[in-house]
């Protein structure tokens, strides 16, 4: 599915040329090599250290890490192009509020890794927005659907979604387009560390799955919960079931808002692919068949699972020295 | 509010010349005349007669009637924008399942006002979408404030959306973006003609009010239960602000899914006016102060109504022959 070549090519590097993307996250920096023509050559993860020096040198040498593999001089990059999750301001370079990375305050996140990479050029991005558009070329390029209208939504420690809505990036405002984790699913429901009560990303995450229930073992919870239900334990298909309702939910306010022509379901939970897509349909159908309404958004066809092992969300990151604009100039400040 | 000039201009009409638009509702349709600046001159209402029919012979008397007042004859007229419940192809010309205006199948509605009106050029869009233009061209125009980036919602028989993003009218892939009101709000709460229970819109539309609070006389059920809940009705309070909760709860969907600048309100629920606001704004507040999460989003600064008595689905009917295009080439069929 990934495109991939060993060798770099010989001589300058064209302005249109290499990027390096990273997505980094609580527990690792998920890095990408990116050619002119958005092929993915190399790809390489590394632990993420805690802390604003800690995320900066962990995100320096997963770039050193992928640009060794790929045997391309960072002289020849167009640029580095880094996901974060938190508060992102692309035009100041600064991420601030990333509390899964131990970063509190407005950190000049750019400057530091550029500084760090001998002075590559860093632009930042929420983690989201930039697996939307990865979501977007993956179809594209891997799959051969172009589209430019869709929804990433990322079932992982939280819940919330990216939005490109007709090629254009949907910050929202007040940057809080696609956070709908933090919209209420159950009145008076478990406490969130939003402030509220019975937020949908208490029911609709990888969190809520691993609260519900704990895994036995190694494997992930989603795994060991989605496995213990197909050999018919009836507790775990009570959370199994309850789980997908919620994540239905999601994707019901993302059509009933937005209407995206897609919602690609990515995330840590996504790795449980097809089982997991098949409960998802399961439910939208049987939903439909109870409302005439519902069914006329025929939401089962427009599902799609983030292609098993594709770093969506670096990819995306790498894209930003690609695309021409992406989002709105008043938005991404350029 | 409203600029209001007695006479027409002479002359022949300009190709930006004069427009009508139209907002057809179940029980009356409105009609404004404006000029080629997008100034309403005049406005007139006439009760609406239901069936395909009826609907067509009470808009072409609309028509007639404000440029009767006007002194605008039809030959002059750009032509007419007609916003219509339902699912409205605007390419097509046609509506359907328009349930409160007895219109259930899809209907040539554009081809037959044309017809009854000698042939002028008639434009049809959905009467959410009509109206979040006409309540951005009242922002800007009326008020001196523009705004590309609004939600109108409206609070009236149902409860739904129109978006217009950076400029953009947002329909959705489905025609389905801004139908907040079948999202589940109290699970396995009151059933809904849509065949889902619990949904928004059974909680936060003038429709919901009329059931929990008949009005005692001829007053609206809005102003009758406002009113006995100010006088201190502890039951009064009681239904006021479970309404205010799920109305601020639509706007939560509307921000925590689009995150639009504004969120205009309108529909009948909104003639409350200011004594609607001052509850949604203190309902807004307490939850902000309950999660600094919410507080980022700012909603109670974000939040208007409609100016009272402007009828602005009808001026955003008209905008369609103002506006050089609006909306995306292949959702509105130039």
């Amino acid at each position: 599915m990934v495109t991939t070549t060993a060798a770099a090519p010989e001589g300058p590097a064209r302005p249109d040329g290499w990027s390096v993307g990273l997505d980094v996250g609580g527990t690792k920096v998920q890095a990408v090599l990116l050619d002119a023509d958005g092929g993915v050559h190399e790809r390489r993860r590394v632990p993420t250290r805690r802390g604003l020096v800690g995320v900066v040198d962990s995100s320096a040498e997963a770039v050193e890490a992928v640009l060794h593999a790929g045997g391309v001089p960072a002289a020849r990059l167009r640029g580095v192009g880094v996901g974060l999750p938190g508060v992102v301001d692309p035009r100041a370079g600064t991420v601030e509020n990333a509390v899964n990375l131990g970063i509190t305050g407005r950190e000049p996140f750019a400057a530091l890794l550029s500084h760090r990479l001998a002075g590559v050029q860093v632009q930042l991005e929420n983690d989201l927005n930039a697996a939307v558009q990865g979501a977007a070329h993956v179809l594209d390029v891997v799959e051969g659907q172009p589209v430019d209208d869709l929804a990433f939504l990322a079932l992982g420690t939280g819940l919330a979604a990216g939005l490109l809505l007709h090629g254009d990036l949907r910050r929202g405002a007040r940057r809080a387009a696609g956070e709908i984790g933090h919209l209420i699913y159950r009145p008076d429901g478990l406490p969130c560390p939003c402030g509220q009560r019975g937020c949908l990303e208490q029911y609709a995450s990888g969190s809520a799955l691993d609260a519900a229930w704990p895994s036995p073992d190694d494997r992930p919870a989603p795994a060991a919960l989605f496995e213990a239900a197909a050999a018919g334990d009836e507790r775990a298909v009570e959370v199994r079931d309850a789980f997908v309702r919620a994540v239905v939910a999601a994707i019901r306010v993302l059509v009933l808002s937005c209407d995206p022509e897609r919602i690609v379901i990515g995330g840590g939970v996504s790795e449980l692919g097809g089982q997991l897509l098949a409960c998802l349909v399961a439910e939208l159908d049987r939903q439909a068949a109870a409302s005439p309404f519902l069914a006329t958004t025929a939401m089962p066809d427009r599902i799609r699972l983030v292609p098993p092992g594709l770093p969506v969300g670096a990819v995306g990151a790498a894209l930003v020295f690609r695309a021409p604009t992406v989002g709105r100039p008043d938005e991404v400040g350029v």
